[in-house]
């Protein structure tokens, strides 16, 4: 299907490719168009799809796997090694005025959920995906490592999950209380003590961060690797074994748009509070560079830039 | 330990054995102290607990295992085949002054939680088994069947737990009215159309219900038998087969004390609400009748009849 | 692709459908080609599949699922509801000389696999799901009713994992001493007392069988319901609450193409041993009541009929 | 319980403490008895066992966990944190005529299973820990680091569980070709090429090890770390990322002994092949240094020599 973008958040994957050019074993080598956070409305669709789509609204979940091979079939289609992701070498991405995306991973929205929003249920997915293999339940605790807008996704899904304890370890004081306001109970400095948890989800990639984390979870709990770092970390195997700790990563998601969806639609999770810039298509670099600025957590590109003017001024709460 | 009962929650199965003097195998022989839901303080302790826990305050989970059987070796303790549990012939219960627990089945509760509300942790924790077995999480939906106490607690649970959909399906107009109080997202009459969920649980032990709510459930979801009823039914076998739902039970639970505790602490579930009557432990009878109310959610027994009334005085809004 | 037939198995839907026309839901109101248990050679290849595979001996996964549904995206394939199915109204089947399927649904096998073996993958995956529905270790315990094709199955795959008690319950005594060369360590008579198992796979299809089973297996275990009989069934509710069974049923299979190709590879399921009869497609009726002759398992239909007289030289063994 | 002790093994763990008087965290600072692979004959039971459990012949699972901690009532007893277990600091083991033990954890074995064999039960429980934990199932795949006493046991109930693929990885041949012996279906040096897995068990504590063996887990495979080394490593979280592998480790285990003892009784798993030195009492420092002997596997320590002489000479075929 073609998709006329509306709204696309900036990531930091964007923000690291633009600076190194490369993400580990992800090399850009040819010119490539970033940005993978996108909503839009469908414009045309192809053979075998409903020409009735036309004209709906749509979050894109950003990913191409082939249904073929044997991680889809067994539902990991993330993990399909036939893999065509957006803004991923050589895949082009969002940052532009239209896209292709197969009709099942256009995903409709009702009008209750605004462009933004609905661009934003792609980190919000990497929240859920977390949650699910932190394998915590209402009544749990749990902790994060960072406070950067994942670990915040991570904390809001945490809360939309009735965990009754959710610290989140962040070295910058304002980014502790930033926290606070997405789902956070506690907050803590790296070198802060706290009471061990059920779970622990990294969302800073600092070595450093993951060992002090690992350490602090239960005997039997989970370890779930969500933020990027170096290649390779030393690691408290000893740990591992005699707690029987669970470790495992994120890379991306499957099957987390309908949750994406329930969450936002209830109010359970609030992404547009999260938006704190705002910027045309002809100002990508300054967009690229948000992150820069005290207090940014999510900065939208709208490829029609009369579009976030509008919106703008509708909501009248986003800073630049 | 030796626990000074303050409160006792009545239970259906308290009140059917009394109208009934068995519940299936089990039956009623000799004199038999009802109650099963309650909290107290510890006045003595026995050889091996440290005297420091008198005077503990405590919600006490009313069952003794055997920690030696295969059950309970593998964390399935409330399935123990040695199993004493309260109130259960010929184990005595709680409408007494006085009871014995062994000391990690007294779950210290803090100054911020009920007498009452301590009490209701037994029934919460069938509420938590259930929610566990229905292998839900945060986004998706729920049919319950039946909105007496333990249908409201597993919509309470459910809500905690941000399920997006909580439908409650009751034939009583008044009862539905109710559920939306303590979890509901959707109330339906048990012949009103609503969309399929991800998991049913029934807390009508109604036959008719059981098959309805299985007929609602999506291919792959999980249905859990709560309410009691007849030994047998007739079920859809077909159904379970062609959408391999996965049925199970709940009997009693394991390991849900420190659940219950968080998820009332942190304000998710409101356990004082469900208080409707209270009673003297010279006025048993009326309390195991009072279920025959309109209205009547739960009754609570105070051992100590100065205590309740002092509690009435304090809230000013439970009815008798 | 376009693949020539070479073996198909007789099952007993293709049998039930023969005779009563209908199977629950499914209604036979036209013409319909039955088989869906079949091995070929690959003749001809679609748009966008090598044509490399020309040539290439496959066993056929009969399904044809649409990979953009939630099932599917989550590994539930075969609880697709889109599902097309060979032999199930108005999907033809495979006795046929031609048919054609999926490219990713035809599985290679290699010259050590017979035509047979690779016609039964399709009742092996049947057992293989079964059992890891069963969720059963190597050592455990398994009683599975019924001692059909598919009980069979079932005791072979249960045996091929370690199984340390492969207990088979059935009334005819010639398939009980049968299944003790397919993997039962001990087989009873419904009536005969034997210890509890940790899983309960039925494949008979009795509701006395199944009701019978359930009160064998142990708390906590699991019931899988493999056999089709009526629509609905009395069942011991109390039994699944007190023990908090878990009850499931196997519809079809999802992944198991990659299983069966080990377990038959290296020995540790033996399908050639299963075929009992013989015979070419003009002899389809009599292959459709095979199953009436005493000592029957497996029927083979061949579309060429010169090729299972070849088969049947090379064996030697299989009687008709 | 009082046992007499019939035959203890000697483990890694053993020797390691008499050479370098420590394991990680655990320091011997007082004389310790070492030994924790135990069999023997109940001479006395305590307060509350059948006194007709005298005369029975027990494998020893050598733990005392306190059962009212969370881990245990969880099914996790094996982590609980008041554990006492044998020859772990300060709590003595099982190279002494006597020992004491739980009567739930001392376990019956019929007159088929050698003292040898009961002994072996303890390295046993680790190579089934580590099977559960890898989560895969028959004609699944594996590849076990390291060729030790404990690759071998991890390799042998691969083999019983029916795994297609056993992969050992070893760098010595001797001990590559002993492996075939055990179940391994292909042995690799390190730096060989091989298939993918869908899961990876470490048994050699090697880092190198640990990170080859990662890299050629499918993504969404298991990683388990069972051999000890440092007390880090420098793992490759990338990895673990983009893969989604799932890692945890193996400290010891829970409800493993009924599994033993069906796979040994069904012959599935052989221990008694694993013996290859037998030695008195007082020969207990030539037995902790056995493992310096090529060849060496398994070396038994007899309290009362007269046994393991009579032991030889039944079975002809131990070395010393």
């Amino acid at each position: 299907m073609l998709v006329a973008v509306r709204a696309v958040g900036v990531c930091g994957s964007d923000t690291h490719y633009l600076r190194h050019g490369r993400i580990g074993d992800y090399v850009v080598r040819e010119p490539l168009v970033l940005g993978h956070e996108a909503s839009g409305v469908i414009v045309a669709v192809g053979d075998g799809v409903s020409p009735d789509r036309i004209g709906e609204r749509v979050s894109i979940e950003p990913q191409r796997p082939d249904p073929t091979t044997a991680e889809s079939k067994r539902g990991d289609y993330h993990l399909c090694p036939r893999m065509e992701f957006y803004a991923t070498p050589p895949i082009d991405g969002a940052f532009a005025e239209y896209v292709t995306i197969g009709a099942d991973f256009a995903h409709p929205v009702p009008a209750e959920v605004s462009d933004e929003a609905a661009a934003l249920f792609e980190p919000l997915s990497v929240g859920i995906a977390a949650l699910r293999k932190a394998t915590v339940a209402a009544g749990d605790s749990i902790l994060i490592a960072g406070a950067g807008p994942i670990g915040l996704m991570i904390a809001q899904v945490a809360r939309a999950s009735g965990l009754a304890r959710i610290v989140v370890s962040e070295p910058d004081e304002q980014r502790r209380r930033r926290a606070q306001d997405f789902g956070a109970t506690e907050v803590i400095a790296p070198d802060e003590e706290t009471d061990p948890v059920d779970a622990f989800v990294d969302a800073s990639g600092v070595a450093a961060a993951v060992r002090d984390g690992m350490a602090r979870v239960r005997p039997g709990g989970h370890v779930v690797l969500v933020g990027m770092g170096s290649d390779t970390m030393e690691l408290p195997v000893t740990l591992i074994q005699n707690r029987e700790l669970v470790m495992t990563g994120v890379f991306r998601y499957s099957n987390t748009w309908p949750t994406a969806l329930a969450l936002v639609r209830t109010g359970a999770v609030d992404l547009d509070a999260m938006v704190t810039a705002r910027f045309g298509l002809d100002e990508l670099t300054d967009a690229l560079n948000a992150d820069l600025r005290p207090g940014n957590i999510k900065a939208i590109v709208y490829p029609g830039i009369s579009q976030w003017r509008a919106a703008e001024q509708q909501t009248g709460e986003a800073r630049r």
